[in-house]
C-alpha cells in the first residue's frame, strides 16, 4: 500500500508523444462554429446526455455504486461491466464541459464523481461488482469479469475530466486505482491481462497525464501476456497467439480494435516497430478483406466477431457500432504515427457511415448492430441490457472537435472540413487562430480564414513572418481535376493528388484566407467480386457520405427489385425540410418483375434469361445511410443491383 | 406409483395410423441387396456403430450410468444430455441386429441395457444427470435440461430393440419411465414441456407400440403446452406462440424439426386439421424460403437456427446434419398422412445430400455444419462434445430400409430406388416378394421382380388373381418424354408425370417383372433472385445427387473464378476408383483472372466491364457433394459462376 498513496499524479502539461509525427490538439482548443456537425453535437449535450444520466439512474447502475459504499442494501444489479457504462458517460459528460456550462450538467457529473469516491476501497481497488460480498474474488476470473476494462474507462473518464476542469479529484481517484493495479499485476507481480481489452489505451494516456512512465510499463505488459494462454488462448479474446505475431483480424471485433488502439498508443509512446509492423499488417489486411462499405467491422453475430476474407453478409452485418468507434480510435493513434492519410480518411468516412447511423436524430435511440440491408424490422432502441455503444457515441460526438486539426513542426493540417475555429500554439512557436467555414459534407466549398497569426513570445517578428503550411486534407474520391485552391481569392495552381495532405507553406498572416473547392460528384462504388452477395451490385456515395435507399422514400418500388441505370447521371437537391435537411439523391432505375414462375420456388431448373421481366423506368431516392430508420419502418439497402 | 407397476406394455403387432394414407414397411421385412446404399449401412454396421461405442465408453457416457446405479464413485462427466446419446446408439444397433447377428453388438447392447436398467431409479425416473446429488432438481429446468429429451431417446431406442428381438426388457424399462413422466406431467399434473422436443415422437410410438393412448394424450399435452411461457416464450425454443398458430419455422432448427414430427405422428394418430394445417403451412414455408439446395436446414450458427426467408449464407451455413435428419424424420410422417410425393422426393434428396454428407466414408468422421463453400479448413471431425450428430446419423443408416416401401389398401408403393427385397403382407391380403435391382442413383435402370404374389390364407385363389398396384415415384426432376417403363418386356404406355406416382396396377403374379428407366441428365439449377448470394450462380445436379467442385478434382483452378459454360453438354463418367466408385461429372468452364486492379483493394469505383478477364476454357470436374471432403484438404463450393 506504501506506494499508492505515494503517487499523487505529476500533470504533464504539454506531453508530445516522441514517436508521433502529429500531435493533437486538444478539443479544449477547437470549437464547433454552425455547420454539420454542431447540431449533433448539440443534440448530444442538451438531449444524449442528460437522457443517458437518467437511464443510468434508472437502471441501478449508480445504485452498484451506493452499495459498493456500503450506503444502500440491495443486491448488485445488471451485468458485471456496468460500472463501465457509467465511465463511458461521465468521459462524454466530462468532454462536453468543455462547450456546455450548464450547472446540471456539472452537478450530476460532482454526483458521479462523489459516488465513484465512496466506492472506491481504501487500497484502491474499485469496482462495484467484486466490492461487497465478493472481494475474495477481486481478480480471480480476468477473462470473463472485465474488472481492467472498467478501471480503464474509469481512468479515460478521470483524465477527461481533468482536461476541461483541470479539476484533480476524479485523476487522483484513477491514480490510486492505477497503482492498485500496478501493485497486483506490475512487473514480478502476477501475470494477468484483461478478457477485454482497454485498459492499454487508458494506462497510456494516464502516463501522458502525469508524466509517470510505470503506466506505460504496464500497458505494454498487458499486450505482452497475450497469447500465452492465460485467458484461455481463445481467439475470440484474442489470446490465441501473441499480439505480434498476428496476421490479421479475428475474434470479438470491439476487443481486437481496442487492443490495436492501445497498441498504436505504445508505439507513439515507444517507436517500437515490430509493434509497428504488426498494427500496420492487420490494418491493411482489414481495409482489403474485413471491412464493410460503411467502414463498419465485425461479419459475424456468433461471438460479434470478425469474419473470414470477403466475408461480409448484408442483412445479417453485424457491424456493432462500439467497433465503428474503435475503429476512429485506431486509426486516429495509427495517423498520428506517420500522418498517412488513408488512416484519416478512413476515420473520417467511418464517423459519418459507421458511428453516427447508430444514434437517432433525436439523440435517445442506438443501434448495436448495424446492418446494410434490412426489411423494416431493425430499429434503434433507447437502451440494452449491454449498453456499451451508447455512452460510447456520446462520448465520440462530445471529443470529436479533437479530431479536425492535428499539428507538426511543419505546420496545421485540417483532416476533417468541419465548420469550426481553432486557437493553437503551432510547434514552430507561432499562435494562430483559424476558422473554417463549410457545409461539407454537403458541398464542398471551404474557407479557411488565418483570423490570428502572431508568435507566443510577443513583439517576435521574425517569427511572425515566419512561413508554415497548412496541410489540406484531399480525400482520395475527389475528382482531381477539378479542385479549386484560393489563396486570398487568387487560384494557385498546385498539384492535387487524391487521398493526399495537399501541403500550402507560406509566410501566413493575419486575414488570409484560403478557399478550397472539392468535387462532391456522385459515385457508384463496385466490391470485390469474392464478396459474393454483391455481386452484381453497387453502392452510391457522395463525397464522404454513403448512400442507401430507403422503403419511404421509394414507395410502390421493392428495392429488392430496383435496378439502378447507372449511365444517367443522379441528381443531388438540397431538401431542408428532410430528416433536418440533407442533400437527396435521385437515380434512374428500372424495377424489375421477378418471374411469376419462382411464386412458391426457392429453386428450379436453370432458365436462360427468363429471371426477370423490365419494367418501366421510375425515379428512386436515396438518402445518406447515417439517417436511415429515422422515418417509418421499412425496408433498407445499400448495395443495390444495377445495369 | 401405484399406476407404474400396472402398466406392463400391451404389444400392439400390427399398429395402422387411423388418419394415414400409407402404412409403413417394417425395416425387418427389408433386406438391402448389393447397391447404393449396401455400403453405407456396412460401414455402419462393422465400423461406425462399433467405434461410437468406444467413444461412449472413453467420454465417460457410460460410466455415468454406473454412477447413477451407485456403483460408481465419480463425478458426471459432460454435457446434460449425455444420456441421449448412449439411447441413440442403442436405438441405432438395435436396428442393426435386424441384419447384423455379431455376438460382440448384442454383448454390448445387453450391457447397456444392463446399464440402464441399474440407473432406473425405482420410480421409473432416468437420467444419470440427476439421480445422484441432484435429485431434488428433477424437473426444475425443463428449458435447458433436457430431461424429457433424453427419455424420448430412451424409449425410442427400446421399441426399435424390441421391434428387431421382440425382447421386452428395455421397453419395459421404457414403459415404466414414461409411466413416471405421465404421473409427473399427465392431465392435470404440472404444466411442463421440454426445451427440447423430441419425447412426442418418441409418446406416439410407444402408443403405437403397447397401445396404451395415455402416452399420445401426453404428446398431445406436451405440444399444446408449448408457446404458453412455461419456457420462457423464446423463439429459439419454439415457445413464443402456441403451435398451431405458427406460420414459419424459426428458432433452433432442430427442436423445431423434431417438433414438427412429433405434431405429424400425433396427425397419423388423430387426424386433427387444424394442426395439419399448420404442419402444411410450415413446410410450405420452409421449402419454398429457409431450405438450401442440399436439403440443410438452419442457416445461422447463433443459434442453430432458421434465418429470415431467403437468408441462406453458403460458407457460413449452418444446416446441422441432426436438422436433415428431422427433416428427414418429418418429410415420412408427412409422406404418410397423405402419399404426397413432393414429401417423399425431399426425403429423398435429403438422404443423399444433407445426411449422407454426415459421416466420412471410413465411417469414424463427422460433420455437425454442413457449409456449400468451404475454404477447406472445414473438416469432419471424429467426436464432439456435443455428440448429437455421429449417433444420430448411424441411427438414420440403420433404419433406411424401412423407408424404401409403404402400403396402401391400393398396393406397394415404391418410394426409394434401392437394391433391396421385400416380403410383406398387402392390406388387401396377399402376401408378396418383391426384388429390386438397380444401381441407382448411378444410373436410371430399375428392375422390379414379384419373386412371390400368394393369398395370406393359403388356397385363396380368388385373392391370388385380385389385382393390386405398384406405385413407382416419378421424381420432378425427369425428363417426362424418356422415361420407360416395361412390364415383363412390353413397353406400356402410361402417361409419365414427374413429381407423382406412377400407378401400375394388375393381377400381378409371382415372376412378374417391371423394367424402369429413368432419365438421368445433368441439370442446372438456379436459386430465387431474392438468395442474394447466389447471383448470377447455378448448381449442378444429376437425377437426386447434388453435385460439387472441390480443390482436389481442380487443382490450379481456383474454384471462385470458375465460370461454367452451361450451354456445353456435360460429361458423365463413372470413376470405380474414384471416392469407391462416383459417377464424375466433367462440365467446360473458362477461369476468369480477378482484374489485377483488385488487387489490395476491396471496394472501388464502379468500372464498367473491367471486372474480370477471360482465359482459355478448361475442363472442371465435379463430385457429389455427398463424397466432399474425403479426401486431401481443400476448396469446396456448390453454387458456380456461370456464362
Amino acid at each position: 500500500m506504501s506506494d499508492i498513496n505515494s503517487s499523487l499524479p505529476v500533470i504533464t502539461e504539454t506531453h508530445n508523444s516522441p514517436f508521433a509525427s502529429l500531435q493533437p490538439v486538444s478539443m479544449t482548443d477547437v470549437q464547433l462554429e454552425d455547420g454539420f456537425w454542431k447540431t449533433p453535437q448539440q443534440i448530444n449535450q442538451s438531449i444524449t446526455i442528460p437522457t443517458q444520466y437518467e437511464l443510468l439512474a434508472r437502471t441501478g447502475r449508480l445504485d452498484n455504486f451506493l452499495r459498493a459504499a456500503g450506503k444502500l442494501d440491495k443486491p448488485f444489479q445488471g451485468l458485471v461491466f456496468n460500472d463501465s457504462d457509467v465511465y463511458k458517460w461521465l468521459e462524454a459528460a466530462s468532454w462536453s464541459l468543455a462547450y456546455n456550462q450548464s450547472e446540471e450538467l456539472r452537478r450530476q457529473v460532482d454526483l458521479i464523481i462523489s459516488l465513484i469516491s465512496a466506492a472506491q476501497q481504501k487500497d484502491g481497488y474499485l469496482n462495484t461488482y467484486f466490492s461487497l460480498g465478493k472481494a475474495n474474488e477481486r481478480w480471480t476470473n480476468l477473462r470473463e469479469k472485465h474488472e481492467l476494462y472498467c478501471a480503464g474507462h474509469l481512468i479515460q473518464a478521470a483524465i477527461a475530466h481533468f482536461r476541461t476542469t483541470r479539476d484533480e479529484k476524479l485523476l487522483e481517484i484513477a491514480v490510486r486505482l492505477a497503482d492498485h493495479i500496478y501493485s497486483e499485476f506490475g512487473p514480478s507481480r502476477r501475470a494477468g491481462t484483461c478478457g477485454h481489452p482497454e485498459v492499454e489505451m487508458a494506462l497510456v494516456e494516464l502516463y501522458r497525464t502525469t508524466g509517470n512512465k510505470k503506466y506505460l510499463d504496464l500497458a505494454i505488459l498487458f499486450i505482452d501476456r497475450r497469447g500465452r494462454g492465460l485467458l484461455g488462448g481463445s481467439e475470440y479474446l484474442i489470446d490465441h497467439a501473441p499480439f505480434r505475431t498476428l496476421d490479421h483480424l479475428v475474434g470479438h471485433a470491439v476487443r481486437a480494435l481496442y487492443l490495436c488502439s492501445g497498441a498504436a498508443d505504445i508505439v507513439l509512446e515507444t517507436g517500437e516497430q515490430q509493434l509497428l509492423k504488426t498494427l500496420e499488417h492487420l490494418w491493411t489486411h482489414m481495409v482489403q478483406q474485413q471491412i464493410y462499405i460503411t467502414g463498419g467491422l465485425g461479419a459475424r453475430y456468433e461471438g460479434e466477431a470478425f469474419g473470414e476474407p470477403y466475408e461480409l453478409p448484408n442483412a445479417r452485418a453485424y457491424a456493432e457500432t462500439c467497433a465503428a468507434i474503435a475503429s476512429v480510435m485506431w486509426n486516429w493513434r495509427m495517423f498520428q504515427i506517420d500522418g498517412d492519410p488513408r488512416y484519416m480518411e478512413l476515420l473520417e468516412w467511418t464517423l459519418y457511415n459507421a458511428v453516427l447511423p447508430g444514434i437517432s436524430f433525436d439523440g435517445k435511440q442506438y443501434f448495436y448492430v448495424n446492418p446494410l440491408r434490412d426489411d423494416g424490422n431493425h430499429r434503434r432502441q433507447s437502451w440494452f441490457e449491454c449498453a456499451c455503444c451508447p455512452p460510447n457515441i456520446s462520448r465520440t460526438l462530445a471529443m470529436l472537435p479533437g479530431y479536425i486539426y492535428s499539428l507538426s513542426p511543419a505546420g496545421i493540417w485540417v483532416n476533417l472540413y468541419a465548420a469550426s475555429s481553432v486557437n493553437v500554439k503551432l510547434p514552430a512557436g507561432q499562435c494562430i487562430k483559424l476558422h473554417q467555414k463549410t457545409a461539407y459534407p454537403w458541398d464542398g466549398r471551404i474557407t479557411i480564414e488565418l483570423t490570428s497569426v502572431f508568435p507566443a513570445e510577443s513583439a517576435n517578428d521574425d517569427l511572425l513572418s515566419k512561413p508554415f503550411s497548412l496541410f489540406l486534407r484531399m480525400p482520395s474520391w475527389l475528382d482531381e481535376d477539378s479542385v479549386v485552391v484560393m489563396v486570398n481569392g487568387e487560384p494557385i495552381d498546385y498539384p492535387i493528388h487524391a487521398g493526399t495532405y495537399l501541403e500550402i507553406n507560406s509566410a501566413w498572416q493575419s486575414g488570409d484566407r484560403i478557399e478550397l473547392e472539392l468535387s462532391m460528384q456522385v459515385h457508384y462504388i463496385e466490391s470485390h467480386p469474392l464478396v459474393l452477395e454483391n455481386t452484381g451490385r453497387i453502392a452510391i456515395a457522395r463525397g464522404p457520405l454513403l448512400y442507401c435507399l430507403e422503403e419511404v422514400d421509394n414507395l410502390a418500388l421493392p428495392l429488392s427489385r430496383i435496378v439502378i441505370d447507372r449511365s444517367c447521371q443522379a441528381g443531388v437537391e438540397y431538401l431542408p425540410e428532410l430528416l433536418g435537411g440533407v442533400k437527396q439523391l435521385t437515380c434512374r432505375a428500372r424495377i424489375d418483375e421477378i418471374d411469376p414462375e419462382w411464386q412458391g420456388r426457392l429453386y428450379r431448373p436453370y432458365k436462360r434469361g427468363s429471371t426477370q421481366r423490365r419494367n418501366p423506368e421510375a425515379e428512386i431516392k436515396c438518402v445518406p445511410y447515417f439517417a436511415w430508420a429515422n422515418r417509418a419502418a421499412g425496408a433498407m439497402q445499400v448495395w443495390n443491383s444495377y445495369q
